[in-house]
């Protein structure tokens, strides 16, 4: 291993690898080093789906092949150090210099000050394969389970934890609703009953006061006072900036803990870029910064980031914040703001929803329902977010929403839109629902208060 | 049935009937009136489901309950007569006058010119449903099925012909390749592929030079001599505008037979709007019209003309051409131009195509593989086409891919889009098909020749 590199990116996941590799497409001739923690990356998104669906976190792993593929080295270690002055790091006792280094150190899951939280068998996700390995052991083994928090990665753990088990899942969730932080009510109350109809014991509007018992958790108090056994306890509140070598070396930190980056990715030192969940990411709509942190948007990051190194060539719009789930073969996606969300920034905003099969007619294969919603600024009318339950395909239909609102489509522009549509793949193009929900709203836009059809 | 109408429209399908609600979307105090030929309308691109996976006339329907909710009238009969200068028309002898017409009349299968393409069982594909029911027991009792004619209609028919039977079934296509108008070689290639595992012949730069037999065709003959028996003969050829109707009170006819509109879908005479695929359609592209004539088009035209009656509201961009089908539970989805199209108009392209599995990690449910190329404009490195194959989710993610042309995307903007991904319903960030394929051709921009990785 060389003691100097072109570009040294500390992290390897979701927004280390594409840093390096999108280095390495503009840049035939740089040296390129991630060094990274872990022996093995966990591919992060899938990380739910060990307990359930894969079984096996072997098989949850991202292949170091697509590093050696773009010349690109490791090493396994811990940075402990970084010299900005003389632009190096330190690895397990050994000094590295870079030209341009990029912070992906990512985030770590945060931990709530409940009473108790440190019991045995109480387990934040962290991301390392050894201490997944451990975790699916004891949710087999476990007869009551606990999930604290009911956002994303609550429900999928809830969902996943109880396939093909025969134990006890209660979700215990602050908010009202679950997911709430990315859809409407409607959509969280689907939601609720998929969990529900699967056995899974939902507790909304209650927070978990206390984690009791001896050495090991045995049960959780609610605020109420009710005690549920809990042999394991699956903390899914959600992850927290890991900025601690940021700040050991005096970079910028955002108001959200985050590092600070300008829109090129670039921190408070000219040769250090961040990307990923270890920044303050700007959101698209304001001027605050985003609290979105998805293994996607950090790819994007990431890709922003790899190309700015020697000479800046991208620039980052903000984060629109999309994302899916799928809860027992029905997705659930969503881009920009929710109605909520609209609402608490001030929006005026106007509504259109529209709902049908996705196949044409009804009875080709594969028919399942699907909702759309989207959320229209009353001043411009511009769309400004979107969600969608039902069929698969909504992973990617989002991913239209999400070039909409990035391209601040109207709900004229969307009401015309060019889709493509196909009896054995989509919604016929008289019901396509994407269309006719921004008809809805454009039209209801148009009318201000007129009854329409 | 009223005598006056604010506005009518003829034809009654996927035109025609969006053209309407549009119009009573945007006017709730106007009358509306459709006037169609057909008693019941099929699903036009359903059709050719009717004949393997649906296998029944009346599951392809469009309901003609969306016309009673919109509050439109609806006259079954054959409208032979205009008077534009009285603004009325004739239907069964009976006028009524219109303040604003609409003609959505679709358009007719091509019937070549073939020696002896005349006889008995040998069928054009109307969409009426008493004549499809008919075509469904020839089909269903024949044991000789060719079909002439490899594009979207010919493949459909052929794989849906073929299916649960144990009949001999030859598609017989005069271009080098099937689908060439839509996608490049090795797309048509994966698709003749798919046909030739399901046991169909396909006989591609071959051209039927006679139908052969007594009143009923027995055989096929090939331009090579070769004949092929054949109980029924299927014509997937392609549609031709209908505009005779147009063309019989002198409105201006456009190059390719369409009858002539405005960005706006207006005729020649002021009151006179017309959609869908009896009309010569801008392209996105070019100054010269599109052959493209899809149902999804339709649509798109027939919501900016049933906007524009009474004011100007909408214009149409032009049409882009978003096709999509399945073969064998596999999807074949397309945008824009193909590379072939793109060097034809003259373009400097740049290509950049990635392929992998649509879910992360591999071993989720439902993995397909999923192919995603790319076209770019050298000049100003705009997306200006697409093409995917694979998992069944394309038919969406071409949505995405009409999006970007629409706006006139770069590369480099698709690199650093903002995705939505998700391990049970798409590829992963690190691997997206979509983006990899735009940084791939951008990076080659970019480095114009340089080889890399």
């Amino acid at each position: 291993m060389k003691n100097s590199y072109d570009v040294v990116v500390i992290g390897g996941s979701a927004a280390g690898i594409p840093a390096a590799i999108t280095a390495r497409r503009y840049h035939q001739d740089k040296s390129i080093l991630i060094i990274r923690k872990e022996n093995r990356v966990s591919i992060p998104c899938g990380i739910p789906y060990i307990f359930g669906t894969v079984m096996d976190v072997e098989k949850n792993l991202i292949p170091d092949g697509v590093l050696e593929k773009n010349k690109i080295d490791l090493i396994i270690g811990d940075v402990k150090e970084i010299n900005k002055e003389e632009k190096s790091i330190t690895v397990d006792g050994k000094s590295i210099t870079y030209d341009k280094l990029v912070l992906a150190t990512g985030s770590n899951p945060i931990v709530p000050p409940i009473e108790g939280v440190h019991k045995n068998n109480i387990f934040p996700i962290h991301k390392d394969p050894t201490y997944l390995k451990n975790l699916l052991l004891k949710v087999n083994e476990s007869k009551d389970l606990v999930i604290i928090g009911g956002g994303f990665i609550g429900i999928e753990f809830a969902e996943e934890c109880k396939k093909n088990r025969k134990n006890n899942v209660t979700l215990v969730e602050l908010m009202p609703k679950c997911l709430m932080s990315a859809f409407d009510d409607e959509f969280c109350d689907e939601a609720k009953n998929i969990l529900t109809n699967e056995n899974i014991t939902v507790k909304n509007s209650r927070k978990v006061t206390e984690c009791l018992g001896g050495n090991d958790v045995n049960s959780v108090k609610l605020d109420n006072g009710e005690i549920i056994k809990a042999d394991a306890v699956i903390l899914g509140i959600g992850s927290i900036a890991n900025s601690s070598l940021a700040k050991s070396i005096g970079l910028d930190i955002g108001e959200l803990g985050g590092i600070k980056v300008d829109s090129n990715m670039r921190t408070s030192s000219h040769d250090i870029f961040a990307c990923g969940d270890c920044i303050d990411a700007k959101s698209f709509f304001a001027e605050t910064p985003s609290k979105v942190k998805l293994a996607s948007t950090a790819t994007m990051q990431a890709r922003i980031a790899g190309a700015n190194l020697f000479s800046t060539k991208r620039s980052d719009k903000g984060v629109i914040g999309v994302f899916s789930t799928a809860l027992n073969g029905q997705a659930f996606a969503c881009a920009g703001f929710t109605e909520r969300e609209a609402l608490a920034h001030d929006y005026q905003i106007e509504i259109g929803v529209a709902e049908g099969p996705n196949r044409h007619p009804g009875s080709m294969n594969g028919m399942q329902n699907m909702k759309v919603k989207l959320i229209f600024n009353k001043y411009d009318k511009t769309i400004i977010g979107g969600q969608i339950s039902g069929a698969l395909s909504a992973g990617e239909l989002i991913n239209a929403i999400s070039s909409f609102i990035l391209s601040k489509f109207t709900a004229d522009d969307i009401a015309i839109f060019q889709l493509g549509t196909h009896p054995a793949l989509t919604a016929s193009p008289i019901a396509y629902q994407l269309v006719n929900a921004a008809e809805i709203a454009n039209t209801k836009m148009l009318l201000s208060g007129e009854d329409h059809v």
